[in-house]
């Protein structure tokens, strides 16, 4: 998605051979216009219905709410701590963060996502893979589809992504990353072709 | 506001006489419709023009973000965790939350909030009135200007809103709970025919 490139290489910030902060447009500052272009690639992939939104806290939720209104349905989003008032049954997964170098506890409330739902998880990157699979296990858990899996960028110097497709589920990222070249990004050539 | 009323009776849950659950529509599953008419209804009483809205993870970015467009602006969440990935400047704050019975750290990254912006904040919930405190003297510690706060739900009987008016913001909630009676909501009236 050539939008989401352009402003990557003019605004995200490169650590290292791994790192790439996108801190100004998708996780912190959160470019709401650009989140609408991303929405509407979505829609032009994902041509079919889907009944609800899955994301997880906290950076995926405002993306996931964008792009909800292409797919006119609802968000869920999968919660990470506890909370006094979470006193219901949840669906729960643990999930490794690399980023914090922490264990964290996805729950979803049994009573948000249905048996047989459509679900579209949408999430703004994807490196491991991780908060991916806790995810998708929740939606498997609910005995709903994913039916799509929709992410800004993807690091595809990692295995997240090879792992998820080879699984056979449907993973569109709208920007992959091939590598990481003297502190510049180099994408993946034939993901800007596709939107 | 008629619409989150409406919805409120319908699914919030109240336990005891001070909790009000709203997860089934404003923070865990998120009503994307219904935020687009919350996002209206703050744009018919902010009629001002805002450089960007300011909210906190996690319950309040999804609503901020679809706010923004309503304003034609960016947000910025207050984040609440470190991160190994935040290593800049940043303007902070401790905020104590008394549904999670613990203190966290605002933290906004000094980029992304520049003295003069004329701030909207935005939340889900205002109660004793803490997080809000938190993200106005983040916002005023950058030099910038809390415009307005726009509130979804406020809980008249704890008094965050009241100490927030008596400085002189001007705080719009959508929908305020004067109190639960009997385990039922009693609304403001007031409020109802403002918007």
């Amino acid at each position: 998605m050539e939008q989401l490139q352009k402003i990557m290489i003019e605004e995200a910030q490169v650590l290292g051979n791994s790192i790439i902060k996108a801190d100004s447009f998708l996780n912190h500052q959160l470019n709401v216009k650009l989140f609408n272009q991303m929405g509407q690639a979505f829609r032009d992939y994902f041509q079919t219905p889907i009944d609800k939104i899955v994301t997880c806290e906290a950076s995926g939720i405002g993306l996931a709410c964008i792009v909800a209104q292409y797919f006119d349905c609802n968000v869920v989003f999968a919660k990470k701590e506890n909370s006094s008032l979470m006193v219901e049954d949840y669906y729960t997964e643990k999930v490794f963060s690399y980023t914090k170098q922490k264990e964290s506890l996805f729950r979803v409330d049994k009573r948000f996502i249905h048996p047989g739902e459509r679900i579209l998880i949408i999430d703004d990157f994807l490196a491991n893979g991780e908060a991916l699979n806790g995810m998708i296990s929740i939606v498997e858990q609910a005995k709903a589809t994913v039916v799509g899996i929709g992410i800004a960028i993807e690091k595809g110097f990692q295995d997240g992504g090879e792992r998820i497709r080879a699984h056979g589920y449907d993973l569109k990222s709208l920007v992959i990353v091939d590598r990481i070249e003297n502190n510049e990004l180099v994408f993946r050539e034939d993901v800007v072709t596709n939107v």
